[in-house]
């Protein structure tokens, strides 16, 4: 038998749980501060709910065997398609929720770039029928305030339109049957060279002027508002119905985000597409471009985008909703170092015995838990007062607490501060005092 | 299609999540207290991990399908299994860990009294080469802790011996083979009247007269230190290895719970049994009194023991271990109403536009986030005053700010207290540290 985690998985050690707790604080904090709520789903959704909302990456979904339940059952994929099916459930007509859960994903795994099949979404959405772009120039400007939090300081969030990418292969001559397929090979290009993500095209049974004239269109990039002018120049793009509307959103977008003085770090990148079926409208992605730069492809670190239809199909009226997902894992794969704090272990005060039983360490433990000081004692009846000063050190617990013969006498105790190696004697009753002062607690 | 969760699993709203966080709180700053670090695992291990360790409950494990992966793959059954696999992957002697994540068993779901498909454990272990009984007695003084911080007034930790349990199997005559089928049929004892747990343990091949013998044991219980010297006043009992050296064990163990101050609430119960395979020593388990005695069988809703012989199975020198799980669903099912704070959502200010655009109510909302003050605005270009309050005090948001045509000529806000109904304008500048003071940030 292997000892091992599944593949594409692995163990979090106490010093991964202590960064991710510092992560997840700071996300939740930025969520808090734009009125999310917090909530959770199962693990694992009815197959059905999950069918036909992810297009081509529905293969990577992992199924649950069929122990004679009567539910066909899967592990979730993301933590939108839930949101959505909760909104229905539930017969909400309106949620800003934050939502910090694992998700699954039956991917090629690429760990030491953070791309696990097993990891963390933290999403952020906003369901309801406002008014147009103000919740996603709310979204898009809480990512600034995530990035800033989470001390990621070369960013960029690429944005593009899905409306408007449909208007641009409509113009492009692509089929109305071939508008997702084509869809999900473009947005492949941030991996693959256009040479293969062209073929792709022309397998899909796209012709070669089509997939041409594609790419004179995925190269248009740049500054939001010179870009958006670029593309209000080019005519039969705005003799395009889907394009012309979603141009109007993209400038009304653009304002907003003036107003909220974050369009530095945009970019209007129309080679963007996000594979999933369910966006409808504002598509967007935040990249690292330090690590973009390094050549280290750690791909997106954020992504979401506008879903105006998915609610509505779980039998429910469709209710509009915008949101993100922040990928922590890649986060933390160039990142992880700097949030790493000083003690992994949280112990304030380790109780040393010399020449005591066992019972007067518990004792002295005893005392201290009872006033929320973290303490520890060694588990071991005989041992010296060398070997407990050893593992006090060895785990970097702040104070020993001395109970030697003399100190029991006179109802004393020593206090060892570990790092300064001073060493004072105090009455018992001072002791819990002694040491909350000590540790600010 | 059926829209909802499926058998067994429920969502979690924003006022089970607020719970949730609290409660997760109170545990972790336990654990902590009593030195240990966090860790987590995948919530899915190899199938062989789990494979042979849980006796008869095996069936209630969740599969994933074979999609072609070379690897059978089961979601966790419990915290234990994968924490003994985690020390013998890494190659650790000794660890003091807590572990919070959910846990999956196909098991009759009851939800009303807190039985789940899908449910968090809370676990604590000590791992490693310890002396006798000194890691069980923290363990034992951690959960009245525990039970203390949560406010589980009327509980009882009833506690046994496996080794006690084998001796005294020996002694009824039941086959060497039987001892754990026996032993399994014992653990239902706190569901299943005598007469079917008879009728089982027949059915496995016991003879009536061991049966019966069994019946006189299993009846023992009471105060710790009684019972105790009831059972050493048992001539055969005594002449038998098994029970013998746990009776010396139970002696010492009870003589350091002495010294912690929590032999009240114990009860030494011979007819507990624990379920699961692996325990080789102490067993435990704490029960609600209360809920008990109102007839509500919510079960035990925290157990534990010791198993030495776990970690071995892995190819790994054995670790000696004990530890407990806390069952948070089950406490939540009998105490949610009291953890439940005042406010769900934690807005801060609702920002209330009157005759003013959007972007002046944006721009407002953007200098309190900067201040990481929690804030809202209405997503809607025109919308009348009257509706923005209802808004703030739908979600109980304590303060809002308004700003209207008089404020914004005069860079001025003015502040309302949506509790005390009281409003004062204030300089823009001053909005910031007024309400930081106010929300005592």
């Amino acid at each position: 038998m292997e000892i091992k985690t599944p593949k594409g998985t692995a163990d979090s050690d106490p010093v991964d749980m202590v960064v991710r707790e510092k992560v997840f604080g700071l996300l939740k904090n930025c969520f808090r501060r734009h009125g999310a709520v917090e909530i959770d789903t199962p693990v694992f959704e009815l197959k059905d709910i999950l069918t036909n909302k992810y297009g081509e990456d529905s293969k990577l979904i992992y199924d649950l065997a069929d122990q004679g339940e009567g539910e066909s059952l899967a592990l979730r994929y993301d933590l939108t398609v839930p949101f959505a099916r909760y909104l229905a459930c539930h017969g909400l007509k309106k949620m800003t929720r934050f939502h910090i859960a694992k998700v699954y994903r039956r991917d090629r795994p690429y760990m030491t770039r953070g791309r696990f099949r097993e990891f963390y979404q933290c999403d952020f959405d906003i369901a309801g029928d406002y008014d147009m772009m103000i919740p996603d120039a709310d979204c898009l400007k809480l990512i600034t305030e995530i990035m800033d939090a989470l001390e990621v300081e070369n960013f960029q969030i690429r944005l593009s339109h899905r409306k408007l990418l449909d208007g641009f292969f409509e113009v492009c001559g692509v089929p109305n049957e071939l508008l997702r397929p084509i869809t999900s090979a473009v947005d492949k290009l941030d991996k693959t060279p256009w040479e293969t993500v062209r073929e792709e095209m022309l397998a899909k049974g796209l012709s070669e002027e089509s997939a041409d004239k594609i790419k004179t269109f995925v190269e248009i990039k740049g500054n939001v508002f010179e870009t958006l002018e670029q593309l209000c120049s080019i005519e039969e793009l705005i003799q395009n119905e889907n394009a012309r509307s979603a141009l109007d959103e993209m400038r009304i977008l653009f304002g907003y985000l003036d107003t909220f003085g974050v369009t530095d770090c945009l970019n209007f990148d129309l080679s963007l597409a996000r594979g999933l079926d369910y966006y409808t409208g504002l598509i967007f992605e935040a990249i690292h471009l330090d690590s973009e730069q390094e050549g280290v492809r750690i791909g997106s670190i954020c992504g979401g985008g506008r879903y105006d239809k998915l609610v509505g199909r779980f039998g429910s009226q469709d209710i509009p909703s915008v949101g993100f997902s922040v990928g922590i894992e890649r986060i933390l794969a160039i990142k992880k170092e700097s949030y790493i704090q000083q003690r992994i272990c949280t112990t304030d005060a380790f109780v040393v015995g010399i020449g005591v039983s066992i019972e007067d360490r518990m004792k002295l433990a005893q005392l201290l838990w009872e006033s929320n000081i973290n303490a520890e004692f060694a588990y071991k009846k005989d041992i010296s007062g060398r070997k407990q000063f050893e593992q006090a050190n060895k785990k970097s617990i702040p104070f020993a607490v001395v109970i030697g013969e003399e100190e029991l006498k006179n109802n004393q105790v020593s206090v060892k501060d570990m790092h300064a190696s001073s060493q004072i004697k105090i009455d018992r009753c001072d002791l819990v005092p002694y040491l909350l002062a000590q540790l600010n607690k």
